[in-house]
């Protein structure tokens, strides 16, 4: 990741989608196609799963080592969600933003909810899975969930597709190529809005 | 240009820019480019240039001809700009619109701003060039005009970027390529706004 420090600061993009709606692999992709983007790792306090490296895909903690972050006033957001708790550590986040890189959070629906309150210049995109039926099949491919979970994870992912009306942008994950250009297309997009270009109207 | 009717209406595009930033340079290149757009042919009073195709370019008519199309409404827009009247022929524009075709229209700020108030779900877009430097070569080298009417166009190519601050987008024209990706990001991005996309929302 490069940075670039021309006293533009960087922009916050959110984006939120149920489990099983292919953020992970399109968060994936999107690290290899852009520079000067910083993901924020979330500090969470469920299992890791198979694969799943601790500081890399999350930082794994104790639900005391989370009570104190959150005491501490060191999360940006945080929630509960299927019985654990996510949060994102809000100083690395500040810190890139005010050196002009662009920082997405993969949040769910609630603290992105949060996050959209406190921060009303946030960019959010919602990830809709294909369909349902892709969805759900994701999920069962998964197969580290038990079938209680994975009903609850559907459940939860019905709820979920409800709120994607608060958001600004709806990505759809037919295919993650598409998806990330997307996601891609939006931050250019974002880049170009004159909010963010009034350097050059008063420059020459 | 395709075209796609699954009932979802067209989004209208506003491009402005003053004489010189390089507009029809990139609207060629966005012609090469963009599907399923159509750029909407201004008809205009001014005297054809060097290599430009009457329907094409413009649809080049007489004064009396053009009041005529006020008279009758037949314009969605119109200004007076260096002498010479420029206006857009509203059915063509809407006719797109209704069969699900973006529809981009090259207009100056006056004409915009109209059509900014008239429509104001259109997207705007200021063509900005790379420097005032630059945009006075391209003035120059353009050589069908006098010393007279350069200085007409540079004077009025402050003005107009001084009116940039009404447009969503700005969009930078140093390289015509770059110029084209972020026009081609924008159009993709609103493509994904949540207000476009709610149909998802209700099916599956």
């Amino acid at each position: 990741m490069k940075t670039m420090n021309n006293g533009e600061k960087g922009r916050l993009y959110v984006i939120s989608g149920p489990s099983g709606a292919g953020k992970s692999t399109l968060v994936a992709q999107l690290l290899k196609r852009l520079d000067n983007v910083y993901f924020s790792v979330s500090a969470t306090t469920r299992e890791p799963r198979r694969g799943e490296r601790d500081g890399k895909d999350y930082i794994f903690v104790s639900r005391d080592k989370f009570m104190e972050m959150i005491d501490k006033g060191e999360l940006l957001e945080y929630a509960e969600y299927v019985g654990n708790y996510y949060g994102t550590p809000a100083a690395p986040c500040d810190e890139m933003l005010s050196r002009g890189v662009d920082v997405i959070l993969d949040i769910e629906t609630q603290g992105a909810a949060k996050v959209m309150k406190m921060r009303p210049d946030a960019i959010s995109m919602f990830l809709f899975p294909g369909s349902f039926a892709q969805l759900e099949e994701r999920l069962r491919l998964r197969s580290t969930d038990s079938e209680e979970k994975i009903r609850a994870r559907l459940a939860q992912a019905r709820i979920e597709c409800g709120r994607a009306e608060m958001y600004k942008y709806i990505i759809i994950n037919d295919r993650v190529e598409t998806a990330a250009d997307e996601v891609e297309a939006i931050i250019t997009a974002e880049k170009c809005r004159t909010v963010n270009r009034l350097h050059y109207l008063n420059g020459d």
